[in-house]
């Protein structure tokens, strides 16, 4: 393993020291907690989101004014515990509840939920959005039902601008919801990631070979194929997106994921391909994101992320500024 | 090589057309040339800068409002040539001269030397500021003297700001000049790019190796050593930095860059053994940035650039707003 680390052990603790000492402006530690929260405060629904670690940015990188008031780190590919959730749920509360956005993992939705039950015993009215927004496979390694991954970065947007805007508890979670099934994301890999307390890449592939569906902790995809040119792979996500759809969406926003080991001029390259797919589809894009925002630490490979922008008030939610690290 | 791409002759094609594509909110292409220019114009100095390929999201992205007018993009790791760093020149002339940041290599040197003759027999005023501020070594492959690195993102925006703010061509050569023999960088490799139309890493090393100071285009560093700790990484390259400076600073700026292979996971590790460190120098840290901004393809590693923040004005600067792709 050839990383830029110290102690396996401590790669979390320094990260997080890391992240909150070089954006003092934006962020801070509750103190010596695993929840990153927003500097700013203000009369609003606060959204709380988290994980495991490994993901970065995502999520401590999109706390900020107009996305999430805190973010809770867990350790690598692993969900934080209920104690730490319910920290950052007491930090987020500003008397107006607090909004929950949970990828769907197993161990993620049962620790949240506890945190939930925790903070209401509170009186802190809480509500939970589960994204699972990963149309590769229904139920994986840690998944019952699909997975969350890039797509939550979309519904942490539109719902920071929203509850900034006012929008209630309630609201949010309805609004939530309906985010969460407009969002539809598939990627591939081209190399695994490894974890720095493990020490080696959590699958293997064949120098000549990718796999289609690879989910951001390793679970398995659909299929491995041939290593093909970027159009090949753009043809084969664009259309299992659009499939995933009940009705063709007319107009969408796009969004090309870096795994965190896959550089800039590969995303490019492909979205160019996605764009020209979706110009032959007569599907207008509205609103396009290209770079590493939900990674695998060190995976080689991308996701693309479509979501339904028929509502115009989403694109104007997505195109809204924020005050964060990584948006 | 296993990347996402088509025929690697046409990496750079495609990915300037993402790249345009993605952001025609901020960006647009000058017909069919390999300048990538920002939307709004105003009544002040432009700015262009610009150098081979590989280096993203250097340097389009940091083209828009209180940063670069225009980019203009060689193939990878090859400088643009004169005619077209002459259209950037033509597009971001608004009647008040043009200023041209280069990073110093010896191609990129003798092109933009070349594009600043064409546009002054034309009448537009031109001037150059070279940025030399990889100190690991003197004279390097495509260099004499010294190389110019990841510090060039905080030149563009210092005097991007300075432009904004009506500062006249004159001004803005000698801030540049002033702002270059205050910044210094210097990095380490754990894995070579790869060129698309190469095929294969650019130098290789051991599983367990690294090497200091190579160039963000494989150029030979100073030297190979086991790998180590990040903690050890950072004392290496601190004390380098602080010892290329002619005064200790008391007041800097840190820029941990990422080569593009490596996850933010290690960049925040790193920024927070390198902010440990200046706590035992003394050194007060008033600027920081932490991400891939001046990458070498897909290459594993890191710079660390720090540069003299007593003029507050500069801080000034590099927290002013900016409308670009990657800031």
């Amino acid at each position: 393993m050839k990383k830029i680390i110290n102690e396996p052990k401590d790669s979390i603790e320094e990260m997080l020291t890391g992240i909150v000492k070089s954006y003092p402006e934006l962020v801070h530690r509750i103190g010596d907690s695993r929840v990153i929260a927003k500097n700013t405060t203000a009369k609003q629904v606060g959204l709380v989101s988290g994980g495991g670690s490994g993901h970065e940015p995502a999520h401590a990188g999109f706390v900020g004014n107009g996305m999430l008031s805190a973010a809770v780190l867990g350790d690598v590919f692993t969900s934080p515990t209920p104690d730490q959730i319910e920290i950052a749920i007491n930090e987020a509360n500003q008397g107006e509840g607090v909004l929950l956005i949970v990828k769907n993992y197993t161990g993620d939705i049962l620790n949240f939920e506890m945190a939930k039950d925790l903070a209401e015993m509170n009186d802190i009215p809480v509500e939970i959005v589960v994204v699972d927004d990963d149309i590769a496979v229904e139920d994986s390694t840690y998944t019952a039902g699909k997975r969350g991954v890039a797509g939550t970065v979309l519904v942490h947007k539109i719902l920071g601008a929203n509850a900034k805007n006012g929008a209630s508890l309630n609201e949010l979670k309805a609004l939530g919801d309906r985010v969460v099934s407009s969002t539809k994301t598939i990627g591939v890999a081209l190399k695994a990631a490894t974890v720095p307390e493990v020490g080696k890449p959590g699958f293997s592939l064949a120098e000549d070979e990718i796999e289609f569906g690879v989910g951001i902790h390793g679970e398995p995809g659909y299929r491995r194929e041939k290593l093909q040119p970027s159009k090949s792979l753009a043809k084969e996500l664009v259309g299992k997106l659009i499939h995933a759809y009940d009705q063709k969406p007319k107009k969408i926003g796009v969004l090309v994921n870096g795994m965190g080991g896959t550089p800039l001029m590969e995303q490019f390259i492909f979205i160019n391909d996605v764009l020209n797919l979706l110009i032959e589809e007569n599907i207008q894009v509205s609103f396009h994101k290209v770079g590493n925002y939900m990674t695998s630490i060190d995976m080689q490979g991308v996701s693309l992320t479509f979501i339904d922008l028929t509502d115009e008030t989403w694109q104007k939610a997505l195109s809204a500024d924020v005050s964060t690290i990584s948006w």
